[in-house]
């Protein structure tokens, strides 16, 4: 029996243990946005060091930031001459609200068919155990030809305000050949597939101020302009009839889709039917001219996040509002960046909006579109990894989602990035009743297992 | 002494027993919208029926409706040759919210310079006890040659549902030969006025959905049509660049101003600095071509009243919502009708609400404009009566608010409606700080005196 088969046996005779690590710590809720799960971000930090330090690790630490703390590890007895992986991930997860649609307890995992329902079950506590369970199958049957070192920090979900400054200052502890990060997913349960390509993001909160107070809308209306009013008009000019975006230059940059990718990306099996079966909407739209696939990872996009003005009750309330809010974001796609698309957006505020409204433009994140290496040996490694456990090539997709660590890895580091996880499209990431399917996360440890033996730089 | 110099004698000698009167209403929380002021309404209705028991009224009633009482009283001593009036008002008030923003306890009448502040002391407590205690200076001083009659309704401020309904049940008991609605306002302190015109309403709730639940903005962005873009986008296209209204047939039925009535209106003091001071906003806008005065009081209007969707608390989230919400009412002058513009508003969501989205329009309230007779014995004696106060003769001005009962009263009762208060447009009606400028009071006060005394069919 070689070592890579004695591991899959092992990894297959503990699955239920497995599945009892995944429950264990999607039990634990480390919402990072929410100051009262402060405790219960440590305990999760925490229960991750425990489990490292049983594969032997070394200088394992929970350093703090100005938030929450990160969790450094390594394991380099494969030698000196064995290529070293870092290993990034986070261990927070998403608020669950609106609590009321979930139909069991978001951090009491449950079990309905092939699914555990749990918050993080996917996003990305799934994926952390996953690789965790490969490690173990490794070294319990002798095997793990590389040296690992683990990054993971606790504030991917609120934008990872520290973890820049965290890199520089621990910059030493990170060096690396290759950096794995385990936050990704793959097509669907059937369909293996490697992602190469992710989207940047610039989101905005727009304020809007009128009157000094809130106005009797018959008294006044029709001469004191309305910043509810002219929020809508103009966010309504923010994108044309074939819903292109208008701010000024945001397409100057955009990177023209070669043939041969449109056509690799048509082969990619989600029809139309797929989509909306997933999102329960009852058609598709988007810009004119491409495919749903390619409208939800290789183009850019604006969409609204949040709207709040005036009277939100029940019933009418006659009142022109002294203000009115909304949050914007875009899609940033190779070669956007957020620079540009600022500018853009500060232009396009300077030119409409209307005397008698002040503006305020505050920005809550940031971060590159990113294309990585699809020629290197990691992708090849993955790639026959993926072959191996479902028997077919994995095609190569291109992520709607922004992961703002991978340019920020490949900067700091100088180093290739590779995206390897097993979350699916329908795992219901940040929204209700997120769930991990079962049988694609014991796939995935296999796979973890066949990438680790199979890699060579 | 005439008999109308005796009742101004009275009335100036109690203005200190007015003042009492006045602080004794708005102390009761009369908010007809929130349930848990059910008793504080039947308080109210109580305080001012004890009022005209001491005036020996007679039939006083307060009626239950499926929400909340209506009173009625007479006083028909004058006897059955002299002509009967039917007073309208309404002893309910608007919520206070935002609180945080009153100076004074909004149900504790504070006197600040020749203000008195308190939620209702001008919309419309401080009318009702004006006009009680010209009767009672009037009856007091062996007075009032007219017979009178109360209808006040405790739902003013919530649309009047049941209003019609106890009307045409008590048609019998409301027979006049004019109506005198208290509910209104003059220009300013030193502007004596008689609005002959009010604008119409029509309310409207527009629901958008798309997915069957919200979404990661990163993943499905793009592909999924957004109900709260789509929102903005909607509305966006309600008005042109001009602030024209641009659903269908919108403007079809609007008459024409005349050139004699443009020149009287720009007699009306409010000038831009005026519109600027009452409201603070940093400059006016509206429909091109017209004056602030017009837009605000002769054109119609469209404004967004309410707007929420997706994500609306502090920082980012990167959700693609499922719903979006906003509340949209416009302001309608002779003779468009609330059925006219229904219509071409649904013909507009029918055209322009895109594949993917469906929606629900929810109507909250709707009601013609109304122009009342100028060329009248009422108008004649009111503008007598104001001009006997304030030495000058008043203007005649259109309002930009809604008094649905106008329309009510002169359709069912067929009687004339004569708008007849004391409000100023700087009293921060349905705001925080609401207040009665007491001069203009006790001047009101003594208004009302001469109008009842100098009225003849």
């Amino acid at each position: 029996m070689t070592s890579v088969d004695a591991a899959i046996a092992y990894a297959r005779e503990h699955q239920t243990q497995a599945l009892e690590d995944l429950k264990a710590l999607v039990r634990i809720p480390s919402i990072s946005t929410l100051s009262e799960h402060q405790a219960d971000m440590r305990r999760a930090a925490e229960w991750i060091a425990a489990r490292l330090k049983t594969l032997e690790f070394e200088r394992i630490d929970i350093i703090p930031t100005p938030k929450h703390p990160v969790l450094l590890a390594e394991w380099m007895k494969a030698g000196p001459k064995a290529p070293t992986l870092l290993v990034y991930g986070h261990y927070d997860v998403q608020p669950v609200d609106p609590i009321g649609l979930w139909t069991s307890d978001p951090f009491e995992p449950t079990q309905r068919g092939e699914n555990l329902y749990a918050r993080g079950a996917s996003d990305m506590k799934g994926q952390l155990v996953g690789l965790l369970r490969a490690i173990e199958a490794l070294r319990r049957t002798g095997g793990l030809p590389v040296n690992m070192k683990f990054l993971l920090e606790g504030e991917e979900e609120i934008g990872s305000p520290n973890l820049e400054a965290f890199m520089r200052a621990h910059q030493d502890r990170l060096a690396c050949d290759l950096c794995l990060n385990v936050d990704s997913g793959i097509l669907a349960a059937d369909s293996p597939s490697i992602g190469y390509g992710l989207r940047g993001l610039i989101y905005f909160e727009l304020r809007l101020l009128g009157p000094a107070t809130d106005l009797h809308s018959g008294t006044f209306g029709g001469a004191i302009p309305n910043p509810a009013t002219v929020l809508c008009e103009l966010i309504g000019g923010m994108r044309d009839k074939k819903g292109r975006v208008t701010l000024p230059g945001f397409y100057d940059h955009v990177r023209k889709l070669s043939k041969n990718e449109r056509e690799e990306l048509a082969r990619v099996p989600t029809p139309d039917a797929w989509w909306l079966k997933q999102t329960g909407s009852p058609a598709l739209g988007g810009e004119a001219g491409y495919t749903a696939n390619e409208r939800a990872s290789v183009r850019p996009t604006l969409d609204v996040n949040g709207l709040l003005g005036g009277f939100t009750g029940e019933g009418p309330k006659t009142v022109l509002p002294a203000k009115a809010m909304a949050k914007i974001s875009m899609r940033l796609v190779p070669d956007q960046t957020p620079e540009d698309v600022r500018r853009g957006m500060l232009a396009y505020l300077k030119a409409n909006v209307p005397a008698g409204i002040t503006y305020e433009l505050l920005e809550h994140s940031a971060c590159n579109p990113a294309i990585v290496e699809r020629e290197s040996a990691a992708v090849r490694a993955a790639s026959r990894a993926l072959k191996a456990v479902w028997g077919k090539d994995p095609l190569f997709t291109r992520q709607g989602g922004s992961v703002p660590v991978v340019a920020l890895l490949q900067d700091l580091l100088d180093v290739k990035v590779l995206m390897l996880g097993f979350g699916l499209a329908d795992d219901n990431l940040h929204a209700p009743n997120e769930k991990q399917h079962l049988p694609t996360f014991y796939r995935g440890t296999e796979a973890f297992i066949h990438f680790l033996t199979g890699y060579r730089p």
